[in-house]
């Protein structure tokens, strides 16, 4: 049994054995791993609650590494480039970059040509994946990574690295679907269900379109977080039914970020006639729907995951230029066992961000 | 007991018996009604299924008569404007009209204002409503209707008042949503689940959009009414798995006029990456719907109820311009029981519509 105390040195041990990332070539930029945020969706990866984890898999959570398994991962990853290979014409060693979810594509298919390459069949993730090139996929728990430059995002000046880091993956998960869907809107109220990694970014985003806000959440302690500090103009306690009259029919769409299978009939209750419900949490179980709610008001219930790259440029830029950033807690490379168990129980607020560049020691 | 044979004299007592409309008002067009469509809503309230009947109501459906109830409904109305109030510019006597689903709104909420009066919440239904004025709508299985200018449409030259009365619910419901989601752009592919009185219109609108056009139905023997006569390009079987795998992944949307409350998911698989699944069906038990099968391809799935005014007017002037009209099967007015139980069977192609200017007799 290898215990907690030990995953500083068994994270050494997989950086060292593993061999993370293939040399630069022609079109790749090599990127030194500054920091990395934990994603939840890390999390569901390492309990393979959604079934399709590649073995070995896992850096940072002790009783996976002992049972079977060992990768890095995480896909929110800021760094500084270090080389390019000879066809990168837009970046240059020493600048500031990002890399999101997904490495590669087919870059053929009708999604990568009309530019929803997130949305491509053949998408190769940024960890738990298997590139093109038959290579699986280790991301950015570790201290270069090497991604082709279309993969790869600037990082505007004014954008804290640690900060910004989330946005690669929490941030355009909502700030696409907000653009896509017509929430991006001055004057029009979103609601936002849960204040988690997602959740306050999407509060954050909306501020910033000059939306009015009202988060809904289960969790009557977190009003004063989402309207004093956040920026929230309302909140209500979904479990509330007061609370969720008084906010029925006023929105023109709801960012959900729940991972609830509840039923989805109060929420579409809160949407105007022609609606949008943005489904960006994975429920495992199926969404009780009534027809009733959907078509009587003419609403909709939309799926959305990710974005695409030129999403997530122009995301990047959106969130320097008004100030929009993640609200992180830092943790060291030796720290990230304890931030995976905290983050299974919600205790963060709102993402962990591992500081590889000053703890991660590998030799 | 009232027997099935008595249906004529009973609906002749009930045409006499009831103050069906009012005068013409100042904004008003009065209607000599000659063509009325059965939708299956008309069954539907008949047989209280949405729990929303107002009583007395019903007129040509024996059993509720006998035990409670009635009126006389539906809103496929098609007739000559016999004469019009003094405000009323866009109408004059001899000219061919249509009514809808509705007959009022309030005219000024958000979605009134932006054109989208079908879903005013204080909308008034062509029957089983309450009007502004506190008298109750009693549609058109009836000699006259009177309406109010601004829900009345204009049949255009070249089509047929017989074969137009149905577009005006069960071509609106299907033309409306398809304009709005993007479903009515040439080459596109797109999936029309269900082939009765709504279905066999959507196949119809979408080869006159230039689209192309898939049947899914429970009913193999329906292939051959599919591709043959009403020109669909494939047809293809719900419950053959063979079937469902050769149409993955192709179709931009699907019109969905199903009322089975089955998973979904099956359907969702159809879709291209951002395809949309629009709802116009209602039922009665929740949809399960999985996120993954959303999410993961940024995927929607939409209600729509209906279509404004404005949009019937514009399905009207398309269809005639298109040579669209539903398949009917036109009934005597003494005939309506038994349209009433062959409708509850299924037994339809497509639509049954009342000729009531030939064979309504009140005196």
């Amino acid at each position: 049994m290898v215990s907690t105390e030990n995953i500083s040195c068994v994270l050494a041990f997989f950086f060292d054995v593993f061999p993370f990332c293939r040399n630069t070539g022609d079109d790749d930029v090599s990127i030194k791993v500054l920091y990395c945020g934990i994603c939840h969706s890390d999390l569901h990866t390492i309990k393979n609650e959604w079934r399709n984890a590649i073995y070995p898999v896992v850096a940072g959570y002790i009783h996976l590494l002992v049972t079977s398994s060992v990768t890095n991962q995480s896909h929110e990853i800021a760094g500084v480039v270090t080389e390019v290979g000879k066809n990168v014409a837009r970046f240059k060693a020493g600048d500031n970059v990002g890399v999101g979810c997904m490495v590669n594509t087919c870059r053929s298919c009708e999604s990568c040509e009309e530019g929803s390459e997130n949305y491509c069949s053949r998408i190769v993730f940024t960890y738990n994946s298997v590139d093109r090139d038959g290579t699986v996929t280790y991301g950015g728990y570790s201290e270069l990574v090497v991604v082709s430059e279309r993969f790869v995002v600037r990082f505007p000046d004014g954008l804290p690295l640690d900060r910004g880091a989330p946005l690669l993956c929490a941030g355009v998960t909502v700030y696409a679907p907000m653009k896509q869907h017509g929430l991006s809107e001055p004057g029009k109220h979103v609601g936002v269900i849960g204040l988690g990694g997602l959740g306050h970014v999407a509060v954050k985003f909306a501020k910033a379109f000059g939306m009015k806000v009202t988060v809904i959440s289960t969790s009557p302690e977190k009003r004063q977080e989402a309207v004093e500090r956040l920026g929230a103009d309302a909140f209500v306690v979904s479990t509330n039914a007061s609370d969720m009259k008084s906010v029925m029919g006023t929105m023109h769409g709801i960012i959900n970020t729940a991972c609830a299978s509840t039923s989805m009939h109060p929420y579409f209750a809160l949407l105007k006639p022609k609606g949008k419900m943005i489904l960006v949490g994975l429920p495992e179980k199926p969404l009780q729907v009534s027809a009733f709610a959907l078509v009587g008001g003419g609403k909709t219930l939309a799926g959305s995951c990710m974005g695409s790259i030129t999403d997530t440029q122009e995301m990047m830029d959106f969130a320097a230029k008004h100030g929009v950033a993640a609200d992180v807690e830092l943790v060291r490379a030796d720290e990230v066992n304890t931030a995976m168990e905290r983050l299974a129980k919600g205790d963060v607020r709102y993402r962990f961000v591992i500081d590889i560049g000053n703890t991660l020691k590998t030799d």
